[in-house]
């Protein structure tokens, strides 16, 4: 069953088998739910897609939020989108029972996530950035907090937003300076945000902004951060909404994701703006990390979205699309033949194979880190849930990463397939390729959670992390080593293990001299190092399992649909973990190009 | 003398120096010039580059070419332009002088055309293709079409097309069914064209459209095409214009290049649209190609361009904008310091290296590409016009394909150097990534392109095309190998020279077995693997003439501008050349992973 958009059979092969999604549910939390709950969760969540999100996809692109007479205008869908998302409880998937949530586990809500994002990747945003807002609420703010935003955050009638990037600071949220005053019970606000996405638009009742501001006196840099709860409309005592001075002052336009809006607020230009504080003073950027994880897998989850649409829309149009004539044996064509289907050219069967190895490759490298969350926070061991803690903390860098990066390279594929076609307006392929182009920037760019990778996660309490990665990676190798048909591959995965401890004792080397800005200069050539191996494990992992069903004689998938994996493995294998050896050789190279102060060196 | 999106003085250096332009202008065609007036002459193109053009280009995206009331609108620079660029002779620049062109070599007419692209890549490519269209009645075409349509076309009053892609064809030219049925002196002309670039618009005199069509009865496939002259208004007797039946269905609403009209032509809606026979019937596309070296070349060079305006527009934001701070010894940052130029950050430097030695590379395969094609045709002995014949014919495709895909690469990185304002509409970077998305689509897609190579270019002759470049490849590392400084790299560069014989035998393994699909299967993968030789190469000789020019102690550019050449050399041997493993390994597979013939393979 795949559509234009989505292959939902793919998404259940991995959620369920590949990932073992019973083995997450037989965790106590999760334990209103079976298979067989979940499997119509999911079909719920792919109907609702094809009714109120795919059909609004290249209008919102075509009518793009903006700004006009002081206010954001977006396409009415979202106020749409936001309400029956709110009464399917999707934006209180998460959460417990007991303050409305549904309670699932998050590798089932990240296929939720997944299947609406590949349908339409400008809605699930804003209910996604509520979400989070709440959960910010929830787990660190006090019991008014939690009680006068929360319940209209999860129907879907309040947006929530998260308010990290200030014009002067970009990336660097040491240098934030929106201020905080006391004033009684609550604080006064004042500063500017930029780059808010759902951060205020026209007929949504409310927006409660989750704001990062420095109190007046705190200590410079990230340590003197604290969080605020900021309404635009602060609830007065009698349940009346009364202005906040939250203030719009415009919305960024892209090239994609048009319909999602990025606004500039502006706190208290008449001084009355009331924010706040969530938990204890000068915590502001650790709370907000805590959530950074879930953040960041899911801009991860988007580009893998828009990857699978991409390739579904290119495959089904290279499936109807009649152009030129195979190659006969003279090395010639006969032109008096019919013309074939481009599917039938290597060159096109290899573009979509590219796409296909990114896509599955990306979407479960996303799943695994919803996984390992779930164990990490539902497994009744605690050294189980510390490991599975450890490998998520590894793994989501590359989870927010890999999709962004790989994922625009298969969708440029997917461009390619439709030749000219792909360029133009009325063709669905160039909007993909405009929208996916923000994820590798959103909430850290490719560089930062490369050094993220490479200077904390690889390195910290001793390499613990990677240990578990490859004890994990070595169960997979183990297994496909006694199977005949996978074991060669299962021998050059364990030779890219040994290459990248190799680069990686190279690298320490740097380190362990103190020239930290040498051991991280190529952090982003690590990082694609890096992802290309772990992806490769994942193909393996997905290869063995439906080898095994081929073996077993399953019939959820056609046994067609199982061997187009361990075909696709095999492309991986071929054109793709090769790869690899151009990033070690550069990796393990011994200049300081990036590195050496040469004022010269771009003239 | 670089501005925020040129850098003429690297133009110069690779034109004058690299490229020895002083060994162009000794041949016979080009005595009128010398490398003083080819200054003068470049530097104007720059001056006009700087008003007409690059004051325009942001201007002409945001208010697109587009069709209303039967017509298609463009922006009214385009006119002006047409006339201006007419004056400077701009579109006359390589023709005689008897017919009133400026003689002037190709590779100079190319650093013109590179400067204007650079500036604005919307506008050239009308005065492009009415140069293509009227070089090629010049060429083929009697007495009385040159008479009739050239002047006007040279002048920037008549604009000139190229008309072959048609809906049900596409990149298949063999299944083109426009028709062509005698008429007397002329033929009458009906059928569909799509995707024509500059096709029609409001407000120009004329439009000459060079048509492929099939004369009634014609063989099938390529052999039976025929190119006509079809223009919008046919001229009577008396000099007056009568409409002459050419219809303007729409114009391609685009992601990028949205200036420069795409249209949908419609001839003989009412079997009145008369065309003329160009040459002989049947020999068309042997025409059309003869100039598809030219267009093809001309494609790399705007795709070059767009990546230089793109490079250098980043540049400018990373010496501009400060964010974060350097690591210190200890692995932290000192929030007490002020903040950093993003310039100084390794992952930025990488970042802008990455595209430098992209863009520069580029640029010189170009010029190299268009010094060859003037050797070829005026040097005075016969084998060496035969050689650089050869050599061009090489050339050509990886010209074609080497600016723009690894150009678009190079543009992502330019918008990632300035993260989240790269992906607004305020700032340029989103509009060159998605200018420059076209170009490997363009006059033969980078899969055609690559086959051409493979199976056409490397193997014509006995393969005598590379023999040559060889060659010349050998007088570059026999010469690097004399330099201290240089010798390690000239050693790599022979290393990849064997690895290409290797991967080479054995890709001709499959074609000596009759298995063209299989030989030409990879050879999008060839193509990337020998642009990163080949450009190689090109680093490695920019090096020796920067070398000298340092120890000659040459003043016509700073120290630091020689420097950074070796600088950035270093750069593309450490980060780039490296992929080439990668690429041989791949290409080096035996399976036959995109040949193979199995349904359920995307499943």
């Amino acid at each position: 069953m795949a559509s234009r958009y989505l292959d939902l059979d793919t998404v259940k092969f991995l959620l369920y088998n590949v990932h073992d999604l019973d083995g997450v549910l037989a965790q106590e939390r999760f334990k209103d739910y079976d298979r067989a709950s979940v499997d119509l969760f999911l079909n719920a969540v792919s109907d609702f897609s094809d009714k109120e999100l795919f059909p609004y996809f290249q209008e919102m692109d075509a009518r793009p939020a903006h700004f006009e007479d002081g206010e954001v205008h977006v396409h009415p869908q979202v106020t749409q989108y936001m309400k029956k998302a709110g009464e399917m409880g999707l934006a209180a998937a998460l959460f417990d029972h007991e303050v409305g949530g549904l309670q699932m586990p998050n590798c089932v809500v990240t296929a939720a996530a997944y299947i609406q994002e590949s349908a339409n990747n400008h809605l699930p945003g804003y209910i996604g950035l509520t979400f989070g807002a709440a959960e910010l609420i929830l787990h660190f703010g006090n019991e008014h907090l939690k009680k006068t935003y929360v319940p209209n955050m999860l129907s879907g009638a309040w947006n929530g937003t998260m308010c990290l990037t200030e014009p002067q600071a970009g990336s660097s949220l040491s240098d934030i300076v929106t201020s905080a005053e006391p004033d009684g019970e609550h604080y006064l606000i004042s500063g500017q945000k930029i780059f808010i996405s759902g951060g205020d638009y026209k007929g949504v009742e409310n927006v409660v902004h989750l704001v990062l501001a420095r109190i007046k006196g705190a200590p410079a840099g990230t340590k003197g951060i604290s969080l605020f709860v900021v309404p635009k409309h602060r609830p007065d005592g009698d349940g009346q909404l009364v202005f906040n001075d939250v203030n719009t002052v415009g919305d960024f336009q892209k090239m994609g994701q048009r319909g999602y809006c990025t606004t500039h607020l502006s706190f208290g230009d008449k001084k009355e703006c009331r924010g706040w504080l969530v938990g204890e003073p000068h915590q502001g950027l650790k709370y907000m990390f805590l959530m950074m994880n879930g953040a960041r897998i899911a801009v991860g989850r988007g580009a893998a979205a828009i990857a699978m649409a991409a390739y579904r829309a290119s495959l089904a149009y290279a499936k109807e699309r009649p152009q030129g004539r195979k190659l006969t044996s003279t090395g010639k064509k006969d032109v008096s033949e019919a013309q074939t289907l481009i599917i039938n050219h290597p060159d096109v069967k290899r573009m979509l194979l590219t796409q296909k190895v990114i896509v599955e490759g990306a979407l479960s490298l996303v799943l695994l880190s919803a996984k390992y969350q779930d164990l990490s926070l539902t497994h009744p061991e605690e050294s189980e849930r510390k490991k599975y803690h450890y490998l998520l903390e590894l793994l989501t860098p590359v989870a927010k990463t890999y999709p962004s990066e790989k994922g625009l390279e298969s969708v440029s594929n997917g461009v390619q397939v439709l030749g000219g076609y792909g360029y133009c307006s009325d063709f669905i392929l160039q909007q993909y390729y405009r929208d996916i182009r923000i994820f590798s920037i959103y909430e850290g760019t490719t560089g930062i959670q490369s050094m993220d990778l490479l200077g904390r996660k690889v390195t910290m309490d001793q390499g613990v992390a990677l240990t578990h990665l490859a004890g994990e990676m070595g169960k997979t190798i183990k297994e496909a080593m006694g199977e005949d048909s996978l074991k060669s591959f299962a021998g050059v995965l364990a030779g890219k293990t040994d290459l990248m401890k190799k680069v990686l004792n190279y690298l320490m080397g740097y380190a362990g001299k103190g020239n930290y800005e040498r051991f991280l200069a190529d952090a982003t050539v690590f990082m694609d190092f890096f992802g290309n191996i772990l992806i490769g494990w994942l193909w393996l992992d997905m290869s063995l399992h439906a080898n095994k069903a081929l073996s077993d004689g399953a019939t959820k998938h056609s046994a067609a649909f199982y061997k187009s994996k361990i075909h696709a493995m095999r492309f991986y294998y071929t054109y793709e973990l090769p790869k690899s050896e151009a990033s070690a050789a550069i990796l393990l190279n011994t200049s300081d190009l990036t590195v050496s102060v040469d004022e010269g060196l771009f003239e």
